[in-house]
């Protein structure tokens, strides 16, 4: 992780993005540039974050990782919503879920199983994260069911999000008691792995002081706010270019480069045969996308005057449930094998092609 | 339970609705006590059949009690199906079915939750309840999708219709055979808390004589005839006033009036710590709804002369696949948490919009 | 067995089934005959192969088992394709998937649960083989999804079943890689019951000499392709004399006549209470055909020169996600009763009234 997160590196792909952005450089450079940027201020972002919520405390920390951990998708589709591109937002919704759970997922059951023959993990903490999973499924079929089966206004449909919206973000916030305050011992007990807890412990290890992480979290933030502007503004000239679809560049590109930090720290847990804590980061930041990142996204958009509704098209549900569902099946019985991991890396360039193709 | 089915209460309810119904009282009102009344006599006949189920040995009695189970719900049923009122017959099917697995479930595990940390539960019985719903779901959604992709006639959708029924009849037949005779000993072995099996006998345990309970269960059976013609009786009237569509009035209010006494029995169970007792009444409740009183529905229908057929609505056949996916999701590891009941409740709550802002 | 495939039956009704078709006589007894004599020459073709398959040494032999296991429906199949019978051709790969997982496994699960109380077999394989299947339901739906939800051409379309086909065969070439080679002890270590071991062993044991089982492969090779050709000559005479629909005929007449073979052997299997065994035959079969006997006719049509497209219609994607819920749902506990085969019958029936209807 070292090397990826060198002081060196961020601030030479940062001043590059920005020159290139500046000058007006060609769009694909410009593209290119900004993307690479922007995996490295997210993973900057990322462990500011921790060591933040290290200093925090146990548990204002604990909800400081879990609500700021997708800060910049989050910055991402914000600016998408300003620039009026809901339909790029939702694609990137159903890119961020795909993507977690099947390449994510995928490549690290098929990178430690190579390495590993079996491995196991926590199968209880696997239940729970699934009906939350499947919760969150049902929260965005519901509006896209109703609103294709019956003749409603617009309006109504804005509400019905909004209401769906209001009670994601209140199951999030029960989730965050459930797991930190009432059974917090609980699902600490059920992890049978010790040395999986202590490699997610780990990671999060301060190596700055207070004062200076505060800081870090504030030059991020604005960092990735900067070069999420400048990666959102060549989005469009680069669709036309090379005749991509919204739907592909939101589900895939976006969706990839912003979540790039996660998919590493994963892949790097699953070969040291710490795959409890790989699965839980790839089922975790999955979660936190479906409800609480769509969610706020909806009431973003609200307070910035024209709502954005969560109906969702066929084939991103499609994609949403087809994930979960061999998601579960796979994580369900505790242990994995490379196998398992090739099986959701078929799924996911199933539906690339699928998008792609559209 | 005691105060709940006291005579007097039982008693005032019921002529006071009897009153309001004879003396043309305010819809409203009526609605009222109707509702009221239908929630005492429902738990009357509950606890009548139960007696004379004692006293019918252990075979007859089983089948007694399974079958007169869901009876005030048959009788309210039937008579919307003399109204001509079949969606709204479909929809209480949906909406107790939804009703049990969502909101009873849901009550029950997070009220238990709350007072007990890690609530167990039967396995077993939840694998085999489940695949018998999986059953249910899937006689159900066949005639509808069936009919949305194919031009058929009305009539070889009712043919259809019947057809299913009579299956779902056969196989609901068969499970009483397996579950009270061949298989009766292994289901009661895998009950691993006795106290739990216990708590069900003791809700069965007579307080009435043998002559005593047939003579209430024939009072109790007219009673519920009549507080059920008085409710149907002003759906309508009510339905305008306050621009309820059929689907929610039918979906919810019928479905939770109908089924209040199973509901509050759930949640009592559950707080005694009895949580196999109380997933058994919800999940066997909803399991009769759709391989028993649809299914009988859809033949008595037939005797009156014109079929209902089995085609649900789109909304409907969502929020069924919906309520039974996430309540297996929930139930098959064999634990409960405060967290997963109030994941149904969510659940039940987001169905309860759509379905009123249709 | 033995009886099944004495040599002078297969040779009387392959004999009767040529001279039926050779002298034209009425379509009605050719269908009978030529459907009996296929079942018999599929029978001898299965022989034949695990007899070669036993002298190829344990991997090849794998792989020919694994692979020519359903060459009497893949023969038939490409015969369909040949008269351009494409619905057909879909409408059996339905019927194989449907008729493995619910009458094959519903009648081995319903005789051998009436004999024995109780039959255990193997979870983790069952998982394994859960999960696999999920990705050829996803494989199967993804197709028809997009072509229903977005405006593409056929050319598109044929080009989207092509890459599907291409990624399902290699996901098909890894496992047999998985289950023969890197966890071939795991998954043999995972079989609790040795017994059912040997019962498919014992099916293996050869009784013919190296040089006969060549021989014999090639002239039951030969048989089937002969008997094929009258069976499926006499098809739509057939449908068009009784009025029934392609579909129909494809999913229930051409499945069951193919799949007869492993259908008496697993249920003779269920009787012996080798029901591991039973559940492999019908469970294996129909991943066979999702994973292999599919995507490889998709590149033969390619080769004849019209490529056939993956996207099957919405009662066929119903018909398979519905059985394999279903059968997931009921071999998932890892035991078995007759109640549940009478389940997996039951759905079959539904679904086999709902596809004559058509």
């Amino acid at each position: 992780m070292k090397k990826w997160l060198s002081p060196a590196l961020l601030i030479v792909t940062f001043l590059l993005s920005a020159i290139g952005h500046y000058a007006g450089w060609n769009f694909t450079l410009q593209f290119i540039l900004s993307s690479i940027s922007v995996i490295f201020v997210a993973g900057f972002l990322g462990k500011a974050t921790e060591s933040v919520a290290h200093y925090a405390g146990q548990r204002l920390g604990g909800f400081l990782n879990a609500t700021f951990g997708n800060a910049a998708e989050l910055i991402i589709a914000i600016l998408l919503i300003r620039e009026g591109l809901y339909d790029m937002v939702k694609a990137s919704i159903t890119g961020s879920i795909i993507g977690n759970l099947l390449l994510v997922l995928g490549l690290s059951l098929f990178a430690g199983g190579l390495k590993f023959k079996i491995q196991k993990f926590n199968m209880t903490l696997a239940g729970l994260n699934g009906s939350l999973m499947t919760l969150a499924i049902i929260a965005l079929f519901v509006p896209a069911v109703f609103l294709n089966t019956h003749s409603i206004t617009e309006d109504e449909t804005k509400l019905l999000s909004l209401i769906v919206a209001g009670i994601l973000i209140v199951s999030y916030i029960a989730w965050l008691g459930f797991s930190m305050i009432t059974h917090k011992e609980y699902l600490a007990d059920v992890s049978e792995d010790k040395s999986d807890q202590d490699a997610l412990a780990h990671e999060q290890e301060p190596t700055w002081s207070k004062g200076r992480s505060v800081l870090y979290l504030i030059i991020a933030t604005v960092m990735v706010a900067f070069v999420s502007e400048w990666l959102v503004g060549v989005l469009e000239p680069i669709s036309h270019e090379y005749g991509l679809s919204e739907l592909f560049i939101g589900a895939f590109l976006v969706a990839i480069i912003g979540n790039a930090a996660e998919h590493s720290a994963a892949i790097m847990l699953a070969l040291k045969n710490k795959i409890s804590a790989a699965v839980e980061i790839a089922v975790g930041s999955s979660l936190q996308i479906a409800l609480f990142v769509a969610p706020v996204l909806v009431f973003v958009s609200f307070f910035m005057g024209d709502t954005m509704d969560l109906v969702f098209t066929t084939l991103e549900l499609v994609a949403i449930g087809v994930a979960v569902f061999i998601a579960r099946s796979i994580t369900q019985d505790g242990a994995s094998n490379w196998y398992e991991g090739l099986l959701l890396l078929a799924v996911y360039i199933i539906l690339g092609v699928s998008f792609f193709l559209v």
